[in-house]
This record gives structure tokens, C-alpha cells and sequence, in this order.
């Protein structure tokens, strides 16, 4: 495919306007062609409008309607997986392998939730039926089940160029629910975003989609993201991103006029607590495990452990372990620039107030990432918030809590985490019920003998958390229940049968599995 | 019961400091004893800090013993209904009759989530086993469902004292979720709230849950209310009223270190739009189901019909039907003098406007108010947003639409509502169709046939709605799906049976329906 640079409107191209740039090879410094031209706020608008349209259309759509389009959508990206491959490699510098890996998520996931809405029941069909006969006033009949909430805003990861950017999680869950998209491309990969959304293009046309159900734009700064979230047109916003970014969108949303819901998957350090009795079986095998996790993909992983809470006892033998797993990985390439920078200042600031215990080095010039492992005492750590920030990037911080009241007070003081993981055995059975309960209020996903890292696509996952883990820890954005993130309960009163949606029909045309006068049927 | 004019902040009573005040009874002017006592931010900061305490308890409550809690409170509000019905209505000027139903619904509601916490299945519990010999990674074993999210405040509600105050829809579904709930009493109702209060304080004592598990405070101004929506502890607020108030909570919570959801449910004129086909069959019977949910309860509910849309056939004979039945329908109290005030202003501003088709005159100064229909050509109202806004109160505008072209232009323009009426026969389908698709967008319930007011408490009902009707239209306040306003998912990753909290052992020992490895079971 020949990359035009341009944003994809419905079916037309952009026009730009809003400043050109191109993308960067993050390993060589290379400039990648084509010149990418940014969108003013009237393409912006056009696209907006178009998704608005569409939403009246595509909102009508059944299950297996848009199970076609997803799987279209799949079909497609598996159809252009070499060129999307070889163009990512450059714009990201992630391994050929993780890239391969990554596709195949991506279409695993669009083929989910085909599943999911060609199966229909995740409209949560309740029906009560009436009982004219009640006194003082008759029960009249009542229906329910979730509805799209209309057009989503989609913000690209820079840490996952295809999983979670312009066909990924957020888009794959907002098209199911029957949300348009619009996404906002990652200016780091845009030839990658490119190709992707004209995948998408091309599975709109073939399925006969209403033009405006998807577009991509293209922006150099953060002007086509904010103008986006302002439209009146848009009903929800998806992101994966920083801290400061997310808070940014939610603080934009909070003040629209009409407020919206921003599903922002923001920032995490993954605490991993490894209890005496885990310790002593098996601290090689922990350490080793550790060593992988946080190493993984250069580290550049919102699930990534950035700290590790131990014990006394062990605790040196453990950081050597670690130490030694630490300098035999080498210093990998970080995804642009900008976090290649910001990890380097990150370490810098812990290493003026930690000890470091393991340090591969990496050539900050050359955007590159060693992986760093730093050490500190209990007190220190509960006496300065800003040790538990998160390095984006390879690096931890391993902290000894001498006994069980620190350890608790310590997890009493964490930040919302989208995982906390705690390493237990038989003996720490009681230290782990007490340390579990603080937990279980700090992050939404448990690991138990486990690393975060490796975050599953499957009914029961939940990636999400209490702020600043993300914006709203009610939800997950992956795994089938992160489509109600873009639906609105509607409820239909003493409507005749044939004029009520076929999943609230009586004889439940569907097959669904529904809630009838409160009982599951 | 002596009232005490004072807090209940956990088990004992608040020491005020934060300025006085009598209810006043609305329909005499009356000042009601004892004077009650706003608190300080101290005695905020303490309840918050008991709820907090209490919930790391509470939340390990099973449903069984969550369900007792509830049935408990509603036992004991049974007990002191009488006591509960004379205050009211000196407090509200509601009707004992109205009072004493709204103490049934409210007791209904509370045994409602009892039964639902009961029978567990709320928590959508979801399982995926491990697969551990999947290549090129082992699967892990992955489980969740909701869990509680934590304290959460409780605004009283001026028009329903009882049904959406200190033990109503909002406290019931959120200590039903697992959450303590801290009431902000309505100043209006000092006395209701007293004694409901000291009802729930006693089901806590009976059922040995922890003490800060409930706390009421009173507040004169709003410096209460604030104090607790800020408060760190506070996990999520629930709110009915003007959207004024509702608008100032939800900017409060977005600007918090911790942004938290509010649901607050705030205004709507509820539109009801009658079709050529309905009203030349049965335009007088629907004039009368009209005029009846106009004045229900002297129009003080969030349901009540405020914009009428009519074509031109049939619409002089309707409004005279119309303007019978309201010269039929005498003044009543309304709630107290700020509805009144409003209410009054506000139809002095639509007389500007509109032409006024019917009015029964109330006195200002007596806190009445009495039906008013106005008049109004499509045109006129179109050019003008302010007609649309609400008038809380038995006042309601036709408006004239010549041709479908003009009501479905209507529709488009109007803002979020929690209810939408159609009156329509088979002659009326086409138009049925593109009106209804315009208005499933608009509001949270569609009503075929018949009128907005009366809210059926049931598993199917929506109480909610796009923003402005709600600040979040994505949930219901009525019903049992309002308990997912107040959890949060939570997720266990590989971890051993007997670790598991019930819900998600693989023997299904408390027999819920669940997801597992995809399918209902």
C-alpha cells in the first residue's frame, strides 16, 4: 500500500492544514516517509459530524451485522500483516516477533467481540411483565437492556501500536456496542495507523457500513485530541496513555457543557509483595520471574512491576539474584524519544534517593533502556510519595519492610494500581489474608504466585483500577466487559411486542440468556 | 421518639457548631421543633473517617448478613411509620396517604435489595480456567465480579423525603453493594430524616454491623454537603435534584486529587408526543391520563409530563379537554417555599412566551401552586431553548407541530430526558418508527400509550438518562441495576480455591449464575 500521509474522513481523505511531520525510527534516527499532515478542527468537525450521522444508521445494526464487520475488520489486518509489520518495526522498534504477536492479538480480540454480539446476551435483557390487575395502580410492563451511547473518541497507545490504537481494544469494544469511531492517531506511528485504518476503511465498504462509522485523524500536537473530545457530537472517549494526558482529557470532558465519560487507562507500578514464607521456598524461582517480567518488551508495559515489597529475611540473597538476572539482559530500544527521555530522568531522580543494586546501561541517545533495579528501606519509601511514581520503562524498586505492620501499612498507602500480585505460601497464609483485604481495595486485578505482566483476553479480565491506575476503576478495557463502556441502559414501557427490539421480543427471537421478572432464563 | 435536633455521626450524635434552623410546615408557616443543628467540617472529617474504618468490615459482609441488615431496617422503619407520617407531612405537606405509600415503596426497596444481595447473582461473576499447557504462554486461571467501592455520601432528595432520602433508593442500593453510606440530610425535612436515621442506626446496632457503617449529618447551607464530596474517604455520591446543585457536585467530584463517579439525577420535562392516528381516536381519554400525571402530587416529580407535542388536527378540542380537567384539579402545597418561588417565576417567565390555556390559581404566599397549561406553535419554540426548560411543578407546554417534518425536528433538538411518551394507533407506525429512533437517543425510559409519572420499582426499570437528566446516563436509580452504580470490578488471577471469595469458588457453593469459559451457567 502506498501511504499518503493523509487522515482517512469516512471515505475521503484529510486535507490537512494543521502541520506536517514524519514519523522517526527510534533504533536509527531515521526519518520514515511519508510526511504526515495534521488536521485543522474544521476535518475535525467533518468527521465528527459524519460519526453522528452514522451512529443513526449503525446503532440499528444487529449482532450479527457488526459480527460481520469485525470479523471483516480482522480479515483485513490479517491480510496486510506483512506491510503492517515491517512498518511498525520502524516506527516502534519492537521485535518483529512482538509485532507478529500483537497482530494476532489485535484480530483475537476483534473476533471476541464478534462472538460476543453475535451471541447478543451482553445486553443484560431484563423484562418484567405487567400485572393490570394490581392494586392501587396496574404493574405495567418493563423492558430493559444496554444501548450505544453514540460516538466514541479513540486515543492510539504508544505502547501498543496495533492492541491498542486505531483497530484495537477501545475501537473493537465501541464498534460491537454499535458506537462510530474516531480515532486520534499516535503521531509516533502514523504509517502504522494508516495502514490499519485503511484496513478498517476497506472492511466499512465491503460490509456496507454507513460511511462515518469510522475515521482516522492525524495531528502533530495535541490539538485534533482536545477538539475531538470538546465536539458535541461525542458521547465517550477511549485512551491509553500518561497520567497527565488522561487527567487532561477527564478535566476537558468534566467541563464540556454536556459532560462524557473518559475510559483513560493511565498509570501503574504493579506492586509485587513477596512474603517470608514464598521467600524461603522459592526466592530463586521469584527472582527469575521477576528478572522476565520486568524486562519484557523493554518494560514498556502499564502492568509492568515497578515495586517489590520483601521481607528481612532472604532479602540480600534475593536482590542479587535479581542483580545477576538484571545485567545478562541487555538494553533494549525504547518506543519514541519522549519515553526514552523521561525513563532516564525517572532513574535519575531515584538514584539520588535509592541505592542502586543493578544497573545495565543504555545510550540515552540512542533511545535506549537498560534495565535498573533500586533498593530501599521501608521508611524511607513511606516517607517520600514520590519513590512509588512509575518509571515507564525496565525499573523497580525493591523495598525490605522489616516485619508484617509495615508491609500493611505500605499497601495501606499504595496509590490505585491496576494489579497488585503477592507471592504466598501455606506458613503466610495469615500475613496474606490480612495484606490481600488492603489490596483488594487498591487495584482491580489480584495476581496470586504471579507477575502482572501479561494481561489475558478472556470474559473475566478485568484491566482497570482505582485512579490514577485509571480514571474510572468500574471498568476494564480488556475482555468482553469492556463494551458496556459505550452503552447506556434504555428502558421501554408498554410497547407492543412487534415494536420492541428483537433481543426484548417475548418469545426472544435471539436465544438470549435475560433476566425474566428476576429470575435468569 | 424525642427528637434531638442533632447528627447521627456513627453511634453517637453530632455537636453542631455549624448554625441552626427549624423546618417549617409549607402549607402553615409553622415552625416545627426542635431546631436542628448543622455540623462542622469536623464532625464531617469523623464520620467519613468512621465510614472508611467501617467498610474494610462491612465489605466482607456475605449477602445473607447484608440482606438481614437491610430487612432490618426496613422493620424498623415499619415500626415508626406512624411517627414517621405525622412529621412528614407537617414537614412536606404531602398528603398522609402519599406519605404513607412513599414509606411503602421505600420499605419495598429496601426488601427488594435485600432479596437481590440475597440471592448474589448481582456480582456477575465471571470464570475462565487456566490452561496451562497453551503455547507459546500458559493461560491462567481468571476470575472476578463487582466488589464495593467504598463510602458513599447520600443527598436527601426535597420531594420524596423518604423514598430518595436518608433510607431510600440511593442508601439501599449502596449498603446493599457493600458501601457505608453518610447522609446529608435535605434541610427541609430535618425531622423525617431524624427519625429514619435513628431507625437505620438501630438496625446496625441489632444486626452488629460496624458502627460507621451509617451516619446522617444535618447541614443548613451547602458547606456540609461540600465537605463530603471532597472528603478523601468518600468513594461515589448520590444525588437527586436541580440540576443546578447536580452540575455544582459533579464538577466538585471531577476537581478532586481522586476524581469519584456522582450520580446525580437532576431535570427533565419528560416530552410526551401524540400522534395524529391516537388523537383522533382517543384525544380525550389521553387528555385526561394527562391532566391526571400533570398534577400528581402537585407536580413535584422528576417524571412529570412538561412538553406536550401534538399536530394541528385535534389540538384546539384536546387543549379544551386539557384546560376542563385542570380548572377541575384545585391548588396544592408544594414542598416547600424555594420549589414554590421557583415554580412561580417560572411560569411567569413562559407566560411571556406562551399563551396560557389554563390556570388554576395558587397563592405565592401559601406556598401553592396550581395547574398551568401554555400554548405554543412549533415555530415559536424552536427559536426559543429557554421554553423547553424545566418548570418544577404542575406546569406543562403544548406545542403545536404542523406536520411530522416539524416534531421530528423537535425531537432531535431536545435535551436528555428520563422519560419520553409516544401515544400512537397502527395508522401511526411510519411515523412511530423515525420518532422512536430519535428519542431512544434522547432518554433513558420510552413509554407506549401512556405517561411518564410512576416509576415501577422492578429489575427491568431505568430511572436515568443523558446528561442533563442525569449527570451519567449510563445507570438507573431505581431498581435493582442501581447497585452497580456503587462497585467496582475486581479480578483474582490463579489463586487457590479456598483463597477465593465464594462467589468465585469452583463449587458454586452459593449457586449463583455465572460466566464460565465464556458461557452462562
Amino acid at each position: 500500500m502506498e501511504l499518503q500521509g493523509t487522515s482517512w474522513i469516512g471515505a475521503r481523505r484529510g486535507t490537512g492544514g494543521g502541520g506536517e511531520w514524519k514519523a522517526v525510527n527510534p533504533a536509527t534516527g531515521e526519518e520514515l516517509e511519508p510526511a504526515y499532515i495534521g488536521e485543522t478542527e474544521k476535518n475535525v468537525d467533518a468527521a465528527c459530524r459524519l460519526a453522528e450521522e452514522a451512529s443513526r444508521e449503525y446503532r440499528g445494526k444487529s449482532g450479527a451485522e457488526k459480527a460481520a464487520f469485525l470479523r471483516t475488520i480482522a480479515d483485513e489486518i490479517d491480510g496486510l500483516e506483512d506491510e503492517i509489520v515491517t512498518r511498525m518495526t520502524a516506527e516502534s522498534a519492537l521485535p518483529e516477533g512482538r509485532c507478529r504477536m500483537e497482530k494476532g492479538r489485535t484480530c483475537f480480540q476483534l473476533r471476541m467481540f464478534a462472538e460476543v454480539v453475535e451471541e447478543g446476551s451482553w445486553v443484560d435483557a431484563r423484562i418484567d411483565h405487567a400485572d393490570p390487575d394490581r392494586a392501587p395502580v396496574p404493574k405495567p410492563d418493563v423492558r430493559s437492556m444496554w444501548r450505544p451511547l453514540g460516538p466514541v473518541v479513540v486515543f492510539c497507545a504508544s505502547n501498543f501500536p496495533l492492541a491498542y490504537s486505531v483497530a484495537g481494544g477501545d475501537t473493537a469494544s465501541a464498534l460491537a456496542a454499535g458506537c462510530p469511531v474516531i480515532v486520534n492517531a499516535h503521531w509516533a506511528h502514523p504509517g502504522t495507523a494508516e495502514i490499519v485504518g485503511t484496513a478498517v476503511r476497506r472492511a466499512v465498504e465491503q460490509c456496507g457500513m454507513p460511511e462515518g462509522v469510522f475515521s482516522v485523524l492525524f495531528g502533530k500536537g495535541v490539538d485534533v485530541g482536545q477538539a475531538l473530545v470538546k465536539h458535541p457530537a461525542v458521547r465517550a472517549v477511549g485512551f491509553t496513555g500518561s497520567r497527565r494526558g488522561g487527567r487532561a482529557l477527564m478535566n476537558l470532558a468534566a467541563a464540556r457543557p454536556e459532560p462524557i465519560p473518559v475510559w483513560a487507562e493511565m498509570s501503574a507500578v504493579n506492586p509485587v509483595f513477596i512474603l517470608p514464607g514464598a521467600m524461603k521456598e522459592r526466592g530463586e524461582k521469584i527472582a527469575q520471574g521477576f528478572v522476565g517480567s520486568l524486562t519484557l518488551g523493554v518494560g514498556q508495559f502499564c502492568t509492568n512491576p515497578g515495586l517489590v515489597f520483601t521481607g528481612t529475611e532472604g532479602r540480600g540473597a534475593f536482590a542479587e539474584l535479581v542483580a545477576a538476572g538484571v545485567a545478562e539482559t541487555p538494553a533494549g530500544t525504547m518506543l519514541h524519544p519522549g519515553i526514552a527521555k523521561s525513563f532516564h530522568e525517572g532513574i535519575g531522580a531515584m538514584s539520588g534517593k535509592a541505592e542502586t543494586l543493578a544497573r545495565v546501561e543504555g545510550n540515552p541517545g540512542a533511545n535506549e533502556a537498560g534495565a535498573v533495579v533500586f533498593g530501599a528501606r521501608a521508611g524511607d519509601f513511606l516517607a517520600d510519595a514520590s519513590m512509588a511514581a512509575e518509571m515507564f520503562g525496565p525499573a523497580s524498586l525493591l523495598v525490605e519492610a522489616e516485619g508484617e505492620a509495615k508491609l500493611l501499612e505500605i499497601a495501606e498507602g499504595l496509590e490505585g494500581q491496576l494489579t497488585a500480585s503477592v507471592h504466598a505460601t501455606e506458613e503466610d497464609r495469615a500475613l496474606f489474608a490480612r495484606l490481600i483485604a488492603v489490596l483488594e481495595r487498591k487495584a482491580g486485578r489480584l495476581v496470586y504466585n504471579g507477575f502482572p505482566t501479561g494481561v489475558e483476553v478472556c470474559h473475566g479480565m478485568i484491566h482497570g483500577g482505582p485512579y490514577p491506575a485509571t480514571s474510572d476503576g468500574r471498568s476494564t478495557s480488556v475482555g468482553p466487559r469492556a463494551i458496556t463502556r459505550f452503552a447506556r441502559m434504555v428502558c421501554w414501557q408498554d410497547f407492543p411486542d412487534g415494536l420492541l427490539p428483537a433481543e426484548l421480543q417475548e418469545k426472544n427471537p435471539l436465544g438470549l440468556s435475560r433476566i425474566v421478572d428476576g429470575k435468569r432464563s
